[in-house]
This record gives structure tokens, sequence and C-alpha cells, in this order.
């Protein structure tokens, strides 16, 4: 997919927002949306989705929409430095094919980053349902708590 | 650099905002301030860097400046993409060492990249001087004509 091509409303991420498709959901409000990535790169890769911007990358999206969108990425960061303890943290935004973007509503990645451990290939290998259920109940639960 | 470590006020991009080392700077306001990484990954790659806050990273950055060099990293996308047509553009904001971050002044990268050619390694290799001014000299023009 190019940077100019349109917008796909079946994309997943289109899907997810529009609830016919399940996400490890771990945060939300009425502008913004975060889940586990289902091939995650390393142990806790977060997704954060505008909901309400029907935009493929960073050059068609709403400015205000991707203000809201990196207010999020840095709370959930915080919430996943404090969760996880990692050494680090990627923060990712793919735009178009070329650059290793596979879904085409845009999204940012947050990535732990744990020394000593490289990381996995994207959408490689599909994480455990039960890992993945138990890191969402744990980040959900910080998140509450305010981190 | 551990992601809890303190600013450090003589860190190479805090040299740059207060005049005292040069830069193939790109765009300036009063918050923002964008210039041609020194050992690009890929020809047009780009560093924007929050100009009043003195944050090591994502996790202390003043959210509204964060949101400042956001709207910042977008619009120069924008340019990028228009004056230099790449195939896509991966932006990337690095945090802690273990995460690949090398100064320790918050900063987004903005990497182009071309179909066929792969992202050099970066700090690797120090870009021709004679390219970066020249591509200084038309991402200046294209900003300016308000891409």
């Amino acid at each position: 997919m190019s940077l100019t091509d349109a917008y796909d409303p079946e994309n997943i991420f289109a899907r997810i927002i529009r609830g016919e498709a399940p996400c490890y959901r771990i945060y939300e409000d009425d502008d913004v949306l975060a889940f586990l990535d289902l091939y995650p790169q390393s142990f806790g890769h977060t997704l954060v989705i505008p909901r309400r911007s029907a935009a493929c990358n960073l050059l068609d999206v709403d400015t205000d929409a991707l203000c809201k969108v990196m207010v999020v990425v840095q709370r959930l960061a915080r919430a996943i430095v404090d969760e996880l303890q990692p050494d680090g943290v990627q923060v990712a935004q793919f735009n178009g094919a070329a650059a290793g973007q596979t879904v085409f509503h845009i999204h940012v990645h947050i990535v732990p980053r744990y020394a000593g451990q490289d990381m996995r290939v994207h959408a490689a290998q599909q994480g455990d349902r039960g890992e993945l259920e138990q890191l969402q109940a744990r980040l959900v639960r910080r998140i509450a708590a305010g981190a």
C-alpha cells in the first residue's frame, strides 16, 4: 500500500474500533484505543490508535487526533515502565508498506526493550493467549491506579 | 543511560539549542527545532526536538511540548514526502540506551524509506557535507512554500 492510497474501512483496526473484531484492550477513551499487539515484538508490545480519525497514516491524520494519541502513548509508556520495568522503550509509527506498515489505520507502537533481549520480528509469531490475557489484566490495573 | 537518569545540560542537542554547536537546521519555531541527522539512516533523515523542555525522554517530557513536537513531525513528514518522494516514512522515538537512544534529549526521528533500499545502521557513517547542505536547502525551501 502506497502513502496515498485511500482508507479501507474494512481494515482490522477499523473492525476492532467498531467492535466487530476482538482485541486485548488495555485503554480507551472517546478518542483513543490501545490494545496489545497480537504478534508482540517484545513483552508488553502495545498499539495506540485514534478511534474517530479514518486515517491511513501520519500524512492524512487529523492533527488534533494525533496529539490525543500521543498523550495516551506517553501515559501508557509510563504505565508499562512502572509495571514491567523494561530497560528501554521504543516508540514507532510506520507509514506505507515500504516503511513496514501492515495495517493501514494509523497506529503507534510502544515496544518495551529488555537488556540482552533482541526484538522479535514483527507479525511473525502470535503471542500466547494466556500470557496476553495476564498482561492485559496487569496493565489495565496499573493504568487504573493512575500510572 | 537508564530511563531514570537525570538530564545532562551538556548533551549535544542542548548545545545545539543554545547555539553552541552547529546543525543542518531545516525548521524552528519558539518551541520546536528540526535538523538533519548527521549520521543519516536514509536520505532525508531528520530529527525533531523540543527547545524548551529539558527532558531526557518520553517519560519526563512535558505533554504540551510533546504535542508541539508531533505537530511539527507531521508537517515535516509531509514536506519530506512532497520533496523527496520516498515510498514510506518511519517515525521513531527511542527511550533509554537499551532502546537505542544515544542522545539524552528527547527527539523524534523521521526516516524516509525508499523501496529496495535498506536502512543504514544508525550513528555508523557521517553524511556527506555537501549532500546534507543541498538537502537542507531543498527542505527549507519546501517548508517555506507551505508544504
